[in-house]
């Protein structure tokens, strides 16, 4: 599989910063060339060093380049589209790594010439920091890398997406976009406004204050709170362009919520126990694909204060 | 402060052997007796050599012993307590570690004689395994450990007790019963019903697999599935004693929750970005008070297939 000779990263946020960096460390030669909206950002990008050189605009940055990389928030992809199609290089492959993939595809394929290849790309790795210092090399490792080419992709082009990312550390699954995003709705998105939730809560309690919420967050809340500090631009777009299955998953949260609820205030404590037991098992799942560990506490490194 | 002499563990689960293991690393001398409802758990303890003696009963593990920690769940203390009453040593101290307050010491107070101090305590600190040999000695380093002594308490027993929880490495806090359930349920219950909840609706879905939710359970999941991992009893009767404050909780999340999905059905971006940019700040705290680190993936050890 050929290699690709300049990569065009719009965008220099965690993901793509991580791109870069996994790149280097695979060793490959491909020339990486990035781009951001703001002056800030490709200021540190180019203080980091994370690309071989940092450009104004995204136009400039698709010149020549036969891999073009969307690295920003969903609800950008479809203008940034239209603004690099005339410069795109014919042949040249263009992916994103949104994590909504129907609108995604609706906004940006009508705006790419023919002659170009879009394949909408998905790596489900992520942490709650952003920016263009948030990245690391290892962030794709063990991961997944959800494409979704519509019908008629020329498979070679896959194959070279694939292979890069397989490069990049990660495991690649091909699935269609709507397949995708209910999947998403399901591991990601309704999690992730849900943990915003129960953080926006006890931040406005006035029976509990927010430093007894800090001090003992241990017991549980914490885990939100990291997901709950994700990028609020991006978690915005990722809402609204994946209304219909984020909806429908709250929807069938909320139901169970209520029946688990019922039980509590019905002290129907058999109820309680299977639904308890049942959740159980697919922790273990989790584990056993190597997805997290079994480590107390995480395998988190302790924190000393 | 004197240390104890004696110290009887009910229950011989992961919080009773991890204070079994850390009053070993924190040199004490005292002589450390256990005892479990089941005789599999006190075969299991006895081959782990986790106490000194694992005895049958708690009748027989009390005897002579200064202090008492009930480490059973919450629904089993008001029992225990009335077996062990009449074997107490005078002067005894009798505490727990269960996760919710006001419905111990109403069902453990009574039973009591005179002359034993009752100190109700939680230590905030678990993973998701469970059982003897779940245990480890620095699973309450830098955690907290909330007594809730009743009006009255005699100084001196609550200053010995404080003393052992800091030689296990926790720090200490007092608040009144009703006031401790009131923050778990924000920092702990709710955020455990949640979890079981949306592990709950994911294992239930037909139009996505089991093993796609595994594969995917990165992207935020995951950080759900271990709470959602706790132990089943446990849990059943943490929410089935402090019914109240869990409802209240949960009642303003379904508030919260409805106002969120109504900006997402109505696309209200402005809405969305201003809740999620708020949600970041508890989490700063939080990392800034030790509870967490901001380290790439919760610091978590690399997992590898």
């Amino acid at each position: 599989m050929e290699p690709y000779r300049r990569v065009a990263l719009i965008g220099l946020g965690l993901i793509a910063g991580s791109m870069a960096l996994a790149m280097r460390r695979a060793g490959m030669k491909t020339e990486i060339v990035g781009t951001a909206r703001t002056e800030a950002t490709r200021a540190e990008a180019a203080r980091l060093g994370l690309v071989d050189r940092v450009v104004d605009t995204a136009a400039e940055a698709v010149a020549g380049a036969d891999l073009v990389v969307l690295a920003v928030p969903v609800g950008a992809m479809g203008a940034i589209a239209a603004e690099i199609a005339p410069h795109l290089a014919p042949g040249a492959t263009v992916t994103d790594v949104g994590s909504v993939k129907a609108a995604v595809v609706a906004a940006v394929a009508p705006e790419l010439p023919g002659g170009v290849h879009f394949i909408p790309g998905h790596p489900l790795a992520g942490t709650e920091q952003s920016g263009p210092g948030a990245g690391f090399p290892e962030l794709f490792d063990n991961r997944w890398c959800i494409l979704t080419p519509l019908p008629g992709t020329d498979p070679a082009a896959v194959s070279r997406l694939r292979a890069l990312w397989q490069a990049l550390g990660a495991s690649i699954d091909e699935m269609d976009p709507d397949h995708h995003d209910l999947v998403l709705a399901v591991t990601s998105h309704a999690p992730h406004l849900i943990a915003y939730t129960m953080v926006g809560v006890a931040d406005d309690l006035r029976r509990v204050t927010d430093s007894e919420v800090v001090k003992y967050s241990a017991a549980g809340f914490r885990d939100f709170t990291r997901i709950a500090a994700s990028d609020p631009t991006m978690w915005r777009d990722v809402f609204l362009n994946n209304k219909a299955a984020t909806l429908e998953i709250l929807g069938r949260f909320t139901e169970e919520l209520f029946a688990l609820q019922r039980a509590i205030r019905t002290g129907d404590g058999e109820m309680l126990h299977a639904y308890f037991t049942r959740t159980r098992a697919i922790r273990r799942g989790i584990v056993e694909a190597g997805q997290d560990t079994d480590a107390p506490d995480f395998g988190r490194i302790p924190v000393r204060r």
